[in-house]
């Protein structure tokens, strides 16, 4: 089971990216999205909406209390940042765990959260994208399985196409 | 070489989010970014800064005519899209390509994006975030070795800790 953490999300500004990181988490194969920040029902929404037409179980939470999370958490907690050990060097040690929490920061990220953290991982020590860490720490740690993935319950499906769209149940 | 072209940049709407795909398209071994849509010089700034302080020489630029850009690229034209093909069963065919234009669409592609791409792919037949896709695009591309690229002429280096932030340069 892994669930990602984002922490500190703001509606104005992170509307789209932070549902761009729960939509990756679904699809490659996380459970479910804690969020801390404001709460924002419309992003909610958009989730649940894509959850209820293409199936699976994935869940969106928001929650007041981050740090308790984390440490209440029973699992491995790696936390994404540009400034952590390169994470292709941890993958093996990562699979041997069962539960996972991935906490990926907002603007600034409270230096607690590097210690509370048992890895601080980077995929790459550059800037750029919290949703491509994160479908690139998930397609290491699954090894590409994650890729055929099932979504049980799903309204609609997609039958993939050389050119042009094929959905099913639309 | 790989180029990124993403299509109908909305300033407002989209502006986090085609940043994170450029960024991540630097990161993750391409040359450049176009887009199309509104031109975004504040979007371009920051790529700019980034490339500016962290190295290489990836460049952005707005284009207008995109399908005069599509037509006129020499080379295998891909289209990231949900309704594709599944992207790993094409890997090995693409990887045979020296230039790569990688389409990724804003909300509406327009159906001639489909009949002018050489290959419409998939990463994953679910809606995520193109910023996903293109990081899982170009890693399978690259098969990782994306992840060792240098980035000369930086000015700040990030040196990878455990625990905490070191810079150097900065």
């Amino acid at each position: 089971m892994i669930t990602v953490l984002r922490l500190g999300h703001r509606i104005e500004r992170d509307k789209r990216l932070s549902t761009h990181v729960a939509l990756s988490a679904r699809v490659l194969g996380c459970s479910g999205l804690l969020y801390s920040g404001e709460k924002d029902e419309n992003m909610e929404n958009s989730v649940n909406n894509v959850v209820k037409n293409w199936g699976g179980n994935f869940r969106i939470s928001h929650i007041d209390d981050w740090k308790r999370k984390i440490k209440k958490f029973n699992g491995i907690k790696v936390h994404l940042t540009m400034y952590g050990i390169p994470f292709q060097d941890k993958m093996a040690e990562l699979r041997k765990k069962k539960d996972m929490m991935i906490i990926v920061g907002g603007e600034k990220v409270p230096f607690e959260v590097y210690q509370m953290a048992d890895y601080n991982l980077a995929v790459t020590s550059q800037p750029h994208s919290e949703v491509a860490a994160l479908a690139l720490l998930l397609h290491e740690y699954f090894q590409g399985k994650e890729l055929e993935k099932a979504f049980p319950h799903a309204k609609r499906k997609i039958i993939p196409q050389e050119r042009g769209k094929k959905v099913l149940g639309k």
